[in-house]
């Protein structure tokens, strides 16, 4: 796959004037992308402490003032209503509408959250030598929602989300090194080996993403998964929430290092 | 000093009992302490934002649901209105009292956030052979308000506060690292050196603490201080606000290790 190696405040321009329309992997090389979540700021707290008391599903990246698109800490000058290609507009948990613009649908109580995803630890075992299939293969990751209860906050409960990717079993260790190392992009598997330790009765039909071929020797290996708040603030039917659409992710400026334990 | 080996539970159930009434250093080796801040839940998501956009400063250990006293995951049984030796009151940022039982102050709007604090990061500088003056001499650290800005989260804003404590040249680099790997307990330095850098212009009289002897050799190391949140939370006034009394901690069942780097 081509990379875009020129800074995100280039790419995000593209975005917001209609350039760039698919989705980001391979944008902005060595950056942050980040899972965007905006909900009523009634809602906020709960929000917060949910990502707060399940930091490896829910890592949080930013948290724009109430009513404010602009995440100033790590994109400053840029505006998540525009320099995202694709959102998704929910009204009571269902999926009122796919759009390119979220402007129309702001407000004044709007907080965004931008939540690590999966881009930066997958960077960094990538460097560490690690084999994935789904990169190589241009496929998504197979993600099951689990038997792993997340700790619940006010309205927001429900189980962990996971992503797998089937790693040899002499990429194993650094594949866990490698990803440890973010801590503020999911950070270590949770799980390694048996799917059905973690309730995942069938390896072959992920509950979303496509389905890995795992080859002889590789073994199964389990990351706590951005899609957990999404799902959970699905399954909480808010009222109104905007989301990215899969896959098309909010670059920041933050480079992949910033997400790294000290 | 005396070392209390005890698990958290039975000195906890002492402190409740009024058997243990003294500062918590030295109790529960090896258990993570933590500070206190008490407030109504209408100023909770700004705190909670306050703690998420400052992590250096405010690392949360645990924010309890409104109107319970019990940091389930911390310590599962316990009260933190009962199982700390001393609190203080405040009321529109002013002290109004200090109690050895927070009961009759407690309501069922009220949220308790348990911060990190050093103890956990000296006690791995001390693992890793770096001599602290402080605590050979059994004095206090020496803290002051610095011209480091935290970033802002509603009403919530104010200058950082730090700890320093002298490291000689030879123990630097360990110092950096051993407490660089308890990100969730202030983690690695703020600055090192120059005490004019970040605004304190009198090394020899601490805004808070026991000034240090720094000898010959010696260099100011200086820490992002559990004080800034409650420096914080006063300057804003806040109506009503319990702390506890400065020493005199919570002790958690987490052991330091869980505060580590993953």
């Amino acid at each position: 796959m081509p990379i875009d190696t020129r800074h995100p405040r280039q790419i995000r321009e593209d975005i917001r004037n209609g350039r760039l329309r698919g989705v980001t992997a391979g944008l902005g090389r060595n950056y942050v992308q980040a899972n965007l979540a905006v909900l009523p700021k009634e809602h906020a707290y709960d929000f917060l402490l949910f990502c707060q008391r399940n930091p490896r599903a829910c890592p949080i990246v930013e948290v724009t003032d109430a009513g404010s698109p602009e995440p100033v800490a790590v994109a400053p000058g840029a505006d998540v209503r525009t320099d995202i290609s694709r959102f998704r507009i929910y009204r009571h948990g269902e999926l009122a509408g796919e759009v390119t613009d979220a402007r129309p649908y702001w407000r004044d109580d709007l907080v965004a959250f931008l939540l690590g995803c999966s881009f930066t630890f997958e960077w960094a075992m990538i460097e560490a030598g690690v084999r994935l299939w789904h990169v190589e293969h241009g496929k998504g990751v197979a993600m099951w929602s689990t038997s792993i209860p997340c700790r619940p906050a006010g309205i927001f409960h429900g189980p962990m989300v996971v992503s797998m990717r089937p790693i040899r079993g002499g990429d194993l260790a650094r594949a866990v090194t490698a990803s440890a190392r973010f801590p503020g992009a999911h950070g270590a598997p949770v799980h390694i080996g048996d799917p059905a330790a973690i309730g995942i009765r069938d390896i072959a039909r992920p509950d979303w993403g496509d389905p890995q071929e795992i080859a002889p020797g590789d073994v199964p290996v389990f990351w706590a998964c951005g899609v957990t708040p999404q799902a959970v603030a699905l399954a909480s039917k808010l009222p109104f929430m905007i989301t990215h659409s899969p896959g098309h992710m909010f670059i920041t400026d933050l480079p992949n290092s910033a997400l790294a334990a000290l």
